[in-house]
């Protein structure tokens, strides 16, 4: 990609998650009172989630008007340059409605072939996971740092995330558990937070199937930019959705894939 | 209780915590490396965990050398005042392991009768949510406010956190299955954090099984200080550890309370 359009976009993508934040904190953790119900009919996190897209869909208008849109609340609008802005205002609704600090706000820029910028950001801890072209890189309540996937290790001795139980067929949830089994660790109900775990290098494996396109193409972007590989399990694209594979380095994919493969899943 | 000894001891209580963050922050996230591998032969879970219990075991030493103490790491020191401090320096060791932001610093303390005055901290976040003789307090990255449990709503409104899958006996978890599906949302893998929440007000009840006293004495005293309501499966106390069922308010925690005990759990 070119430089000079590289930084327009992940400046663009930044002042999307700055406004998507300031839409959306003031809603977490605010109990919806009687008026907010009757006037607006909607939950907070509704009231968020389009606030949020909205006041995104503004500063696309406004800076990258000709690019295309695909957003979760309002859908598609149509563009000319190639580039398709794919957005999550909230991910993990149920962990927000519930107060966890583990949903985020995904931003995500795919062109013809797949994902080639993506940004994870969580506004109530104050997190932001950024990957791009160049750009792999983190900030927090503990500084900026370096995005970069664990080293490769056994499955044994590994991490493994998921939204399961909870998702996904019966037959999903058996190949999910095939790899399981076999791990040292599997943590559940992280939301988008876990793609952040592994391009940040904590977290080897998340494993998810049943996602729509605009859960994935961020974190596909920051993963990838910090070195690790994000297939469906048949081991083709996933920005598409659906079956989802994220893993921190080539080793600990294609074991994972192995097993999901050898389960039909 | 004494204003001036309550005052004390809260005064005591916060220096604890900012010890243990202080010293649990540095390996938090901090992939353990060949070198210290060797010198220490512990994962950085251990060390933190050490280090946090060593660090408050000091300044218990020098502020209240007459309280007994009951730790996670170090076990019992037995006192004269008939005060305990219980400290967990990192509940959730797996979820700290795995990089997530809600694991957290328990430091509670009991007299005769039960937990008095509790704080759980979570230090990556910067939040801390404190409950005592007159303290309902919460603070974190969007500034302070007071603690308050939920008003009174449906189990069919309602929501639930656990560790379960994951800990319990078959028969744990089918009593904890008759709640979690009249429930509205479930959600799972938060450790200490759901408790924080019941007390901040935005989850109505976690339900658990197989804990250990310094696991849920520092939540009793925070939710109880919030208005909620924590007892074992037999509506008794549940300082002791064992099953856990956390409320919100007591009308809740009846309701649930009967679903555990129909279901001989």
């Amino acid at each position: 990609m070119d430089p000079k359009l590289a930084d327009e976009l992940i400046a663009t993508a930044r002042a999307l998650a700055d406004a998507a934040r300031a839409a959306v904190l003031p809603h977490f953790r605010s109990d919806m009172t009687a008026e907010n119900k009757a006037e607006e009919g909607f939950d907070p996190v509704t009231v968020a989630d389009r606030a949020a897209e909205t006041a995104m869909r503004a500063i696309l208008a406004e800076r990258r008007p000709d690019d295309a849109i695909l957003g979760e609340e309002f859908g598609v609008e149509e563009g000319s340059t190639g580039l398709t802005w794919v957005l999550d205002p909230i991910d993990g609704t149920r962990g927000f409605i519930a107060g966890t600090p583990t949903w985020g706000v995904l931003i995500g820029v795919t062109d013809g072939q797949g994902p080639v910028l993506g940004i994870i950001d969580q506004p109530y801890i104050g997190e932001r996971f950024e990957g791009g072209p160049g750009l792999a890189r983190m900030e927090g309540p503990q500084g900026a740092g370096t995005l970069a996937t664990r080293a490769p290790r056994p499955l044994g001795e590994a991490i493994l995330f998921t939204t399961f139980p909870g998702v996904g067929t019966e037959a999903e949830r058996l190949a999910f558990e095939a790899v399981s089994a076999r791990a040292k660790l599997t943590r559940h109900g992280m939301d988008c937070y876990a793609y952040a775990l592994v391009a940040a290098g904590h977290v080897d494996l998340v494993i998810e199937a049943g996602l729509n396109a605009y859960d994935i193409v961020a974190p596909i972007a920051v993963i990838e930019a910090a070195g690790g590989v994000v297939t469906n399990w048949q081991g083709g694209p996933a920005h598409g959705g659906g079956q989802v594979l994220a893993a921190a380095n080539p080793q600990i994919h294609a074991e994972a894939l192995a097993i999901l493969r050898g389960q039909g899943g």
